[in-house]
């Protein structure tokens, strides 16, 4: 799956639930990111996760686990990205282990501030908009919010692609033309293929936010900065 | 140690530590908020926990624990307060139980946001202070923020009263006069007995957030509003 | 109207206008928060008070007939709870008397934090909204505001229960679909009997400020924590 | 006192203290101001104040009267400027007159913001500080604000003008090195003969703001654009 | 087109684009402003902008020009103001000369800051918007910001005064009903023969910029009050 | 000075002065960035901007000349860096082509958010403070800044190594212990060479922002996420 030698230190990016499928799908979007000279990129799904993260309880419930598995993997580690859209342990990992550490909601949103003034979210559930919400609070990234709204489709929905991308479009239309958005950011890991048609039905940039944490962790791993 | 009826639901005060000295000082500051009509008050340390709350990787191991502490005690339970001032599992406990539920670190901020325009936060170590602003910014309050400092003692320095106090004073007044705090906030539970003369030494309102917490919780309880 | 004995200090909720319908509806509400051992409480109007608080000239007259009603009541008072959602003479009130001092838009707001993560208001006039934004400019607590929207009926229409609740309910429902509140807040004193309805119908949290601020004052009293 | 004809509407700079040196202070200040075609400008003290607006009682003690002042000038007014820099009964004034009416410590603060990016303000009294801060809020620019300190000065020691210079240096220079303000505003009325002096000490644009209201309340009645 | 004597210093409006009948439009809105005592109110055209500031590039090509015109003009200025809605080479002219300079984006919403509690924006483009959410960002006023919409006319549209006017008061009836707003701030330059009749129509202040401008120009003057 | 294929696009990292030396250093300072598969990195000087930008009109005047050479270049660019701590050009040239833009500051800032939860910089000169803190509130990061400080060196002080570090070392220490910074951004281009003494005498993650601007440009091209 990696260009890169195989015996350097890799990027991992791991995916806090247990679900193969979301896992594959982030792995592949990986592609364009695996580059000669660059560290090997590797997706892992946390075994012990739940099969989605829906509640704050199932973010709080990966956060050890997570802490555990960086630790573990930090021999061959040159940073993590942790993927998922609610940053699950993010902080705590990075007082973990002593290599660059993201979050892809904090790199979806970084991401998207360079690339228009006021980004909206497409989030899956619209009881997760609170807590993404605390999240934009802790990071201080307000006031280039433009909104959240979620597609509110369960599991079974979200596997019709169709129908998802008519809900993603739907959604991300209100956030423009009503929330004066002009940046997208998916609220959630794993849609890749969705990215490209959101955007073209847009018209507006659109981050996948685990493309856009391992694209900054790439330049990161050369410069190995970190906090702690 | 309650004048209300042992049998009626009670006010769960919930020491995210296992410090059960951290946990009889919380009780001990409860007295004047035990009444008649009003929740027995029961002050319990979590057995499992950490022996104190240092980093984000302490605050996040002891959520899901809190979560299932919290549901085991629900049918007797009228409220919780979980008592740690990083608010440890906040959310992710109200999300599993329907009574009330506060966090000290919220309830002591909101408190304060009462007493004085602009709040000085009193930590202990200065590891926290970043998790602390994370909070701050994720409650929006962080335009009334004046500054947290820490005392930066150690656990065998903080065990001395005289010590303690002098340093508590000291940043107290930095708080004062260099940010321009006009209330200050404890920044640890388990340390009421150094309000009063805290108080007293810095001639400004000083919130124990503990007892902030419990004060806020009695009248929810009455009203049984909880979100969710 | 108090189970608490009459001879103790009381809290005195103070409804600074003259008309005694909605002192009474204020009174009716605090009907759970009066317990054996907890502060009588006394609802009063402010006898030369005028007959609804509809502009700032009529919060800016208020304030010193509240200066000076919370004086004379003084040596009786535990604490006082000012009974407008545009908390008039809040300040000036907390720098006459040395008892606590709640104004319920305040503590309806503080408590609503606690309850969701961006709150709606429901105005009863669309004149009050930009004095009320300017308190939450004053408190610091925008970031946390989903809006604020004005039911709009007259005193006549007000009068009339079904009228009332079905035009909260609508406003309601657009702070919750168009304005992404997850927790409502009644912005009016004396309409406790519509809380309940209000709360199945919009499936959200609501806070109904009087209820609020007399629930933070019962703790409030047994610590006599205020400023200055 | 005014070169422009004594019959047209006039430019009302109210005082609300009662104490005459600082009207006569106010209206010296007006000098640069006056002109042929511009509005007659006339200094008044609202006799009935206190002799200075020292608390939020003060403050809410005037409102009402500088409404009935205001109504009474009405007839002969083309603007009012309320020249307190607590701004006492800005928005009722606004309300009860169909004139512009500005306050001296919105427009001093506004002013600023085109002279500096961040501004700092000398306060007289500590205790004001808290009640400037919440207007700062309410105006919603407290992203602008470097700091505001007092120097703290009773009436007796106000009354020596070097060594309130000095004070006023001494605080100004706080504000500047350890604030980063690169504009001062004068938090308080009549005392316009410091401004050139402390802004040549201090080497940044000072903004006395009794004459930064005037200054805009002049083109305002010319568009004669107010709210309401 | 001057009252006042063609000698002494006078206030230059520079529109910073070529096209002449903006500059003509712009003149005709200074006649109210114009005085006896008063200075002389000069408008001119920026003969090598380009014909409309539309873009950022636009924005940044003019601002060293503004520069040289406004270095050339000196000897003969008593202040300037920059007649475009983004304000180009605002700080960078106030670098270089020594007497007021006013942007009329910067003037406009300060004006609107005393008009009303939250301030609409009607642009002409909606690709202006980005840029000017940046500028209130830069100004720290987001706070008070209802929405920016645009109307979206182009050239040939915007000759159509009626068709002009109808999108306006569209625009700004969505700006009043659907976002708050309770001021309305024309986003462009040359266009005061639409205020009255806009204003009517909302029943809203409108804030013409230019006019906001020159209006607080006038009174800087006579104070010779300006930055660096 | 790139192992990656010299006839592919580049990443072009413009520094907008005519001075080698301070290109000379960044171009040093990419070496750890230039990986067999990514972009080959070339580093310009702007020939015909000043030898320093140290004015708003410096950052004004080159903005044009920046666009011209960006799209001269495009035919080759697969992203731009602006190499100069003001931005200058940045959404002019975002605008112009049709690949990822980056500026030094944007993303030194956005590095420094992943690194810590209050960043503060180091300038060189004071008067570049205010232009610095309109771009922070542009970028809606305020609540994010520490603060920032200037070293205050002349050109010919900051050629003295030991000096410059000295001094960057005092102003990082104020910004860590006065203003509780837990990251440092440097606030200036070609300085690469202080950063890891800077770092370890701080014992705070140093960010230079140059690299921090190449590092993300570089996953940024494989993605080619560029706005409008």
């Amino acid at each position: 799956m990696s260009i890169a030698p195989a015996d350097g230190p890799a990027l991992f990016i791991i995916n806090p639930n247990s679900t193969a499928a979301v896992t594959r799908g982030i792995d592949a979007a990986m592609a364009p990111l695996r580059m000669a000279g660059g560290p090997a990129i590797e997706c892992l799904s946390l075994q012990s996760g739940p099969p989605g993260i829906q509640t704050q309880q199932d973010v709080d419930s990966v956060a050890p686990q997570l802490v555990a598995l960086a630790r573990s993997l930090r021999p061959r580690a040159a940073a993590f990205v942790i993927a998922c859209y609610s940053d699950p342990g993010l902080h705590a990992v990075r007082e973990a282990v002593d290599v660059p550490v993201l979050g892809i909601m904090e790199s979806g949103v970084l991401t998207a501030l360079t690339l228009g003034q006021r980004f909206g979210v497409i989030a899956i559930l619209p009881g997760s908009i609170p807590r993404h919400l605390r999240a934009y609070g802790a990071m201080g990234v307000q006031a280039r919010l433009a909104g959240e709204l979620a597609i509110g489709l369960n599991v079974t929905e979200l596997a019709q692609y169709e129908r998802t991308l008519a809900r993603m479009t739907e959604v991300g239309r209100r956030l423009r033309d009503e929330h004066g958005a002009d940046v997208i950011v998916m609220g959630c890991a794993g849609m890749a293929a969705y990215r490209d048609p959101l955007q073209q039905a847009l018209g507006l940039p659109v981050v996948e936010p685990s493309q856009a944490a391992a694209a900054m962790a790439i330049g990161r791993i050369k410069m190995n900065w970190h906090g702690a």
